[in-house]
């Protein structure tokens, strides 16, 4: 199934309600960084992230550094943000 | 206690045994790259390196992306490398 990119209404509509995610400065993606209080607690977060990610096969671009985690989504499929990005940003607010 | 970076001796018989691993080009710190099947072989991997990571107090800098996973090492507290990077290289590498 073709995976299409956000159409210019969607991004109004949709991105404005992703709390705490901004656009990449360099590229056609969402980004935000969680700060914990140390790595048990980070590593706790990324592994209910990575649970999400796995059953629905969409994977975030992430980094750790002891307690902070940076995420990054986009969806490689539709050369930039889809639907499935937003998706995965409410479901890892939600957590 | 003081975390002692490594000295030049130690660099030279330490570092030339990691193998696979890479000095930083922009810091002194040691870098690997990992690839697996996929992001569920990626994951797991890291969840051994961060049972590593918690149980000897010492948490590396990395990322992932799908099924490849970065990973610098570096001590903060001795502004460098030091022995305590070796001994998780070598842990890592054994994994």
């Amino acid at each position: 199934m073709a995976v299409e990119k956000l159409s210019d209404e969607e991004r109004k509509s949709w991105l404005d309600a992703l709390d705490g995610w901004e656009m990449a400065a360099d590229r056609d993606a969402i980004e935000r960084t969680f700060k914990f209080k140390d790595f048990s607690e980070a590593w706790a977060f990324m592994s209910r992230v990575a649970l999400i990610a796995e059953s629905s096969d969409h994977h975030p671009e992430w980094s750790n550094v002891y307690n902070t985690v940076e995420i990054a989504l986009t969806t490689h499929d539709a050369d930039g943000l889809s639907l499935r990005d937003v998706k995965m940003a409410k479901a890892i607010n939600a957590l």
